[in-house]
C-alpha cells in the first residue's frame, strides 16, 4: 500500500500526547526548539537497532518499540538524568499500517509514562532499522559518570543479572525450560528490560561512578575501571541471580550469563563506604534490590575475579558487533 | 579484516580536534553532557541517509561525509542557528579501513570548519546507512520558523536553483554536458551543497519565516504556506538559474529543476517590505546572492505560479520516499 513519508509522520508519529513546557517547537519545522532551565545540563545518547543484528525480523512491533526506548533510557539512567525528549529516525522497507500502528502506540505509551516528547526524526525507505536520540536533563554538576570510582569504593549492581541472556537463549532455541512461568519471566527480562531511571537519579549525590549493563557486567565494569584508572575485585558468589535463572541452567552457566551475557540494563555503580547505608536506604525506598558484588582496587590489579575467596582466571568477553 | 566496534570508534571517530567549552563530557560515557548558556535555545534536527535511497553505493566516502553533514547543517541554517554538536550513528556491512579513514577525515574537516564537536553516536553492523543528529544554538526567541509569513511579505531565495537536480541527472547518465566546467560545477552543486549557516543567522531579526530547499522549492515553500496559513504567487521568470544550468538544458527543464528538483539546500525566506533593504544589505555583506521570486498572498490563493505575469497551472511534485 502506498503511503507518503509526510503521511507516515502525520499519521503515526505526530501525536501531541505529552506536551512538555520546555518544547518550544516540536515536529513540523526544520529543527525542534528546546529551552533548558538555568543550571540544567543536557545529557544525550544515541542508539541504533538494526534488523538481524539487534532484533529478529519477527519481533513484535510493540516489543521492538519498548526495547528501543528502554535501551536508550538506560543510558540516561546511568547518568542520573531525567528523560525529556526523543528523536526517532526509522527506515522501513515498505509501509505496513498495522505494524506502524502497533509500533507507534507502544512507543507513545512509553513516552507518556516517562513524560517524554517526540520532537523530531526522519522516515526513510530502507532495510528496517532505527536510530533513537535520547535527551535528558540533570542538575548541573550532578551527572554520574564512569570516571569517579576510587580505590576502596564498593561495587554494586541493581536487580539480578544474566536473565536477559537466558531469555535470548530461549528465543534462539538454545535453552529449553520446564514451566511457563520460567519462560515468561526470562523472555520478559530480555524483551522488556526496565530502565533504572529513578534509581539512577537516587544515586546522583551518593555514587562515585555508574554505568548500565548492556554488553555484560565485566565489559561494562571494565569501562568504569578504564575511565577511573582503577582495578576491581568481583566475588562471583555474590552475583545476584534470579531463582528462575538458577532453576533453568547450571550454576556455571548462570554465572557466565551474569558476567558476560549483557542486555540486563541494570546499573553497576561504585559507592564510598560513607554513602553505603544511604544508597541502600534510597534504593530500598524505591523498591529496587541492590547487591554489593565487589570492591575497587588500584589499577594495577585489573579485574580480579573470585569465587568464595578463591581467585580465578578471567577472560573478558563483552559483546562487540565487529569482532571476528 | 576484523576490527572491533570500540576500535572503530576510538580509531576513527574519537578525535579531539574541536574542543568546545560547552561540552562537559563528549564521546566515552553513557551520554554526552552539554551546557547551554542562559538565553540560548537548542535547535535539533535528525536526518538519515540510506545507501540506494539517498546515495549511490559508489559515492566517494568524502563526498558522503560532506553531504551528510551539509544536509543537516542546512536545517540549522533554516532556523538561524549556530552549529554546535553532532551525533553520528553509522551502520557498516563490514570494516573497510580506507573507507573509514576517508569518511572520518572529511567529516572532521567539516566539523572543524563549523567549530562543531562530535559528541556521541553508535557504530553497528548492518546495511550502509547513517543517521546524523545535529544540535545548534540560537538566541532565545530569535529562531526562524516556517510559521511567520504574512500576507504581503516578499519571497526570497539564496543562490541559484535547479543545479543540484542537473548534477544528479549527470550522475544518472540522463544528462550529457559539453564542457568539463559545466560537469564540474553541476556535480559540485549536487555533491557539495553549501549550507547557508551565516545567511540564516543574518536573517534572524529580519525574515518572518525560512526553510531550506531540500525537497524542491514548491514543496518546501508549501511547508511555509501551510504553517503560516497563507498563499503565494511565484514569478518563474524571476527564478535564479545559473548560467551553467541554462547552457545544458532547455529553459523549460531548467525551470522544472528549479521548482521541483530539490537538494539545492538554498534558503527560501519571507521578508516584510520594511526589512527588504536591510536583508539585501546583510546578504551582500556576506557575499551571498539573493533573489525575490514572489510574494505572500492570502491562504485562499494556494500557490499561484506566473510566467512573465501570466498565470500557469501547477501540480505539486515534491520528493516523497514512500510515494507509489
Amino acid at each position: 500500500m502506498a503511503c507518503g513519508e509526510f503521511e507516515v509522520i502525520t499519521r503515526y508519529f505526530n501525536r501531541k500526547t505529552t506536551n512538555r513546557r520546555d518544547v518550544e517547537t516540536g515536529i513540523g519545522d526544520d529543527c525542534a526548539l528546546l529551552n533548558l532551565s538555568p543550571n540544567q545540563t543536557l545529557a544525550i545518547s544515541v542508539d541504533t537497532l538494526v534488523e538481524g543484528t539487534h532484533f529478529y525480523p519477527d519481533i513484535a512491533p510493540e516489543d521492538l518499540a519498548y526495547k528501543a526506548l528502554a535501551v536508550n533510557l538506560s543510558d540516561l539512567a546511568a547518568m542520573g538524568a531525567d528523560p525529556a525528549w526523543l528523536t526517532l529516525a526509522i527506515s522501513l522497507p515498505h509501509v505496513d499500517h498495522q505494524w506502524l500502528q502497533s509500533f507507534s502506540d507502544a512507543l507513545f505509551e512509553q513516552l507518556d509514562y516517562f513524560h517524554m516528547q517526540l520532537i523530531g526524526g526522519d522516515t526513510t525507505r530502507g532495510p528496517l532499522s532505527m536510530t533513537l536520540g535520547i535527551h535528558g536533563l540533570v542538575p548541573a554538576g550532578k551527572a554520574l559518570t564512569r570516571s569517579g570510582a576510587q580505590h576502596g569504593d564498593w561495587i554494586f549492581v541493581t536487580g539480578t543479572l544474566g536473565d536477559s541472556a537466558a531469555g535470548l537463549a530461549i528465543l534462539q532455541n538454545k535453552l529449553t525450560v520446564s514451566t511457563a512461568q520460567q519462560r515468561e519471566y526470562l523472555l520478559k527480562r530480555h524483551l522488556r528490560p526496565t530502565p533504572r531511571i529513578l534509581p539512577g537519579q537516587a544515586l546522583r549525590d551518593l555514587a562515585t561512578s555508574a554505568i548500565d549493563i548492556s554488553d555484560g557486567l565485566l565489559s561494562d565494569l571494565g569501562h568504569i575501571l578504564h575511565a577511573s584508572h582503577v582495578g576491581a575485585k568481583i566475588e562471583q558468589s555474590q552475583l545476584p541471580l534470579s531463582s528462575y535463572l538458577q532453576e533453568v541452567v547450571e550454576r556455571e552457566v548462570a554465572i557466565n550469563f551474569a558476567l558476560n551475557g549483557g542486555e540486563d540494563y541494570e546499573l553497576c555503580f561504585t559507592v564510598p563506604e560513607v554513602n553505603r547505608e544511604a544508597i541502600q536506604l534510597a534504593l530500598d525506598n524505591l523498591g529496587v534490590e541492590s547487591c554489593c558484588i565487589g570492591q575497587i582496587l588500584p589499577s594495577s590489579e585489573g579485574i580480579a575475579l573470585y569465587d568464595q575467596g578463591k581467585k580465578l582466571i578471567y577472560q573478558p568477553q563483552g559483546f562487540d558487533h565487529f569482532s571476528a
